[in-house]
């Protein structure tokens, strides 16, 4: 199922999305007054058979005549992200010197865990915000997102797929030069709009081999990232054992996974996005982000 | 004013503590059904004028006889605290090789900015929880926090004492190996507990000169910081400036301001914190933290 969080009125309306017809039911009225994504992820035990039997039912409208928001479009934490987790990647941030102090092209032995607070956010084709005056070096990162059901504390790798209720797509959109010149990255990783996500919230249940997905970015229609997700340094299992051994995750949490090589500063020089520029990133089932910055 | 969330029976009560008698006073009744410390921060221009008018009329019980929560329990997002903030604690992490890859002496040039995950946060008096297996260099930094009143972007120098509803104290628990190892700080700050924050939350009306406030951290009696505020490198208008100059700071944010030196690793050999011991952080006008490694 892929559910999606629009904007309507006054207020925003929870939905259904059938990707291949191109259309989407509104199925608020099947849930709790005010719920959103996060209530439903919460308590999909209940919630989800009731949206299985009965969304089929409502009146579809297209999707494109819809504003879709974020699927959450304000997470209850700041998102968990991963740095420096595919290897190719590795290679080209410790090329760049922008991981300062080191230049270090290592892989990590151990999980970069960062996060971007929860106003950056935005919805799947919403413009990006440059932030003139703030930064001159905006780059990309498109990146396969984790949205967990069960939550817990020293969830085990075997377990860890049983807390995993689905997927979405994330831009970690990353201001560069605060990134490097802060040290740690929560700034130049969390300016307002630099985490447009969606378009869908994904159950697992459609993607029965999480490893097999491909990702794809672009930048004006030109490819800049594509890769598989298997080539993760560290997969999913990991990453929810890594985060959960002594912090309580929730449902609901994001846990986007780390970006593959081919972002702006993997060039020489460096390729920063414009305004103007348009930026894609598609994955294989989770359907496309795509958002100009503004 | 001096706001507390204690705990009672089934859920959680607000009130009005009254340091100097040793009193509280349940509040609760004078606000919106369910509302927490969070909702009053953010309801303050009419709320803060109730509690003032009609609190002294409640009766008031023992503040010994409750159970102090953190007086937000539940952050609305990670709390976002910023590193190597006073001059002496930047020499001791430096020579201490904790902070990899560098261990430079260098005091940065710009905030250094990270965040603390929302289940970390516990009691004033709480237990902190060791995680053995977890972490096995577990320490402490008393910090004093600010509390968003007003939220916004690219909040001025000059404004920036206007968007301050008030203040906390923090004490960022930390495991240094998590800190090192993980390179991006979030993993080694967040873990269950490991954020003891209160006991109050204090309007700043009650703090007059926040610079002139001093902090004391004690372990098991034995003082190890103790500081003027006005010590930070990065004071608090400039770090609400740095912060909301591309995130939009909301009402309730937390940001803890930065530790002094003296923490464990400051230490030849480091002192680690040991199952029994008792932290204490206080700060001039703002109470006292106690809390016992479990």
């Amino acid at each position: 199922m892929k559910l999606v969080t629009f904007s309507a009125g006054a207020g925003d309306r929870i939905g259904v999305a059938d990707a291949g017809s191109g259309v989407v039911r509104d199925v608020s009225e099947l849930l709790p007054a005010g719920a959103g994504v996060l209530d439903v992820v919460a308590g999909w035990d209940e919630l989800g058979p009731v949206l299985t039997q009965q969304s089929a039912a409502l009146p579809a409208v297209p999707l494109t005549s819809v504003r879709l928001r974020a699927p959450i479009p304000v997470p209850r934490r700041n998102v968990f992200c991963v740095g420096k987790n595919y290897r190719e990647h590795v290679a080209e941030f410790g090329r760049s010197g922008y991981d300062t102090p080191s230049r270090s092209e290592d892989l990590p032995d151990k999980p970069i865990v960062f996060s971007k607070a929860t106003t950056s956010v935005t919805g799947p084709f919403d413009d990006v915000l440059p932030h003139h005056g703030v930064t001159s070096e905006l780059d990309y990162e498109g990146e396969l997102a984790v949205i967990i059901g069960r939550g817990g504390r020293a969830i085990s790798r075997e377990d860890a797929f049983a807390h995993v209720w689905g997927y979405t797509i994330v831009n970690d959109v990353t201001a560069r030069d605060l990134q490097r010149d802060h040290k740690q990255w929560l700034l130049g990783k969390s300016l307002d709009t630099h985490c447009p996500m969606g378009p869908y919230a994904v159950t697992a249940d459609e993607i029965p081999d999480v490893a097999g997905l491909e990702l794809e970015t672009t930048v004006n229609g030109q490819t800049r990232q594509l890769a598989p997700v298997k080539d993760l340094i560290f997969d999913i299992p990991e990453l929810i054992a890594t985060l959960s051994a002594g912090i309580t995750l929730l449902p609901g949490d994001i846990i986007a996974t780390g970006t593959p090589a081919g972002v702006g500063i993997g060039f020489e020089p460096p390729q920063f996005l414009r305004s103007g520029d348009v930026v894609e990133v598609s994955i294989t089932g989770l359907g496309r982000l795509r958002n100009r910055i503004a």
